[in-house]
């Protein structure tokens, strides 16, 4: 069995911002040198999802609104945000930056991960998918975890 | 490791509509003549989720409507069906087959695949679990994708 | 190739809850013996759901408020609970434990399994990343299966 992991590194720039990661996708699979097989596109965030859509403007909006209506940013109490109640917040930045809405989205979603078969050295995408990173929180650093395995 | 890719050829009928793979999958798992190893079944459309739950007519009904009712249909603005602001639509059918709802909904869903295991030459699903072909769009030609690896 | 497959059974206590099977997963990985390779963490249940995110009481809370919101338990109809039309039910015991809202959540969130990479034989989780295995029915007896495979 043939493997190879590549961690590519991400800076997001605004909640519900969906990075295409296809072309990064592509060239590790081409780079792990197998025939059969298939990759794993993982996102090792509590904030963030991997998600397999068309890469069509109206689309990417339409997706963060639809998000933000389940589960508002604002206007919505969360006790992930309530300093008094949630049992980690000390250490990190929750009071300048509430982010239970984004906690409870990556759980709607939850798709940590997308794996997409390989066949005779191709990636298996339809011809309109394409691969996003989904920032589900602010903006920030990120990775994305990709591991091929075949041979 | 052995692999073994198949493509079946599906014609859905209508919006929401789940079509029981099951058969099709334990099929290939079978040809595959593997004892241990995995089966991913993949979608390779941008309005369409691979869903695994119960082959129950109430609850397959039950799930079109929820879907329904978080990403309306009709009576909601998609900017994807919106001809003026799309990056995409004039060489698809958007004008006469309006889809945004399609999109969305599979994005919340995000399940492009499932994963089930294969144990002793055993698809390890439990005793109510089926595995469904989920249409989010209306009436198309599909596929469905089953990729076995194991040894 | 390795291949490991491990049946945890579980007994869960209530809607909504999150069980922390991180440690689990982990040691089923440990004894697996692999450096490369991935776990699948599997749900063989039509009512639950594997889950990533942070283990935070605040967001366990939040998350199954949300669920409650968009599938209510009590005030709407789910046609899976009504025995004068569903295609299964004589034999189980619906009469008495209505769960058309388990398996809608369950279809909503799409996620019987996740799949975690494993790299130098370590469980490449992010920082605040738990494995968590959902109820989303009632008090119940569970499996969650693991199974690794790599070399």
């Amino acid at each position: 069995m043939k493997h190879r992991f590549e961690n590519h590194d991400l800076v997001t720039e605004r909640a519900s911002q969906l990075i295409d990661v296809t072309d990064d996708v592509r060239g590790a699979v081409e780079r792990a040198e197998i025939v059969n097989g298939m990759v794993l596109v993982y996102s090792p965030h509590t904030t963030c999802a991997i998600v397999i859509n068309e890469l069509e403007n109206g689309f990417l909006e339409d997706f963060g609104e639809l998000l933000d209506e389940l589960a508002p940013a604002d206007g919505r109490y969360y006790r992930h945000d309530d300093l008094g109640i949630r049992t980690q917040g000390i250490e990190d930045d929750t009071a300048d930056f509430p982010n239970g809405h984004s906690h409870v989205r990556t759980g709607l979603l939850s798709s940590s991960s997308q794996t997409i078969p390989v066949v005779d050295g191709e990636l298996m995408l339809g011809t309109w998918q394409r691969i996003f990173f989904c920032e589900l929180d602010r903006s920030r650093s990120r990775k994305v975890f990709i591991q091929v395995i075949g041979e």
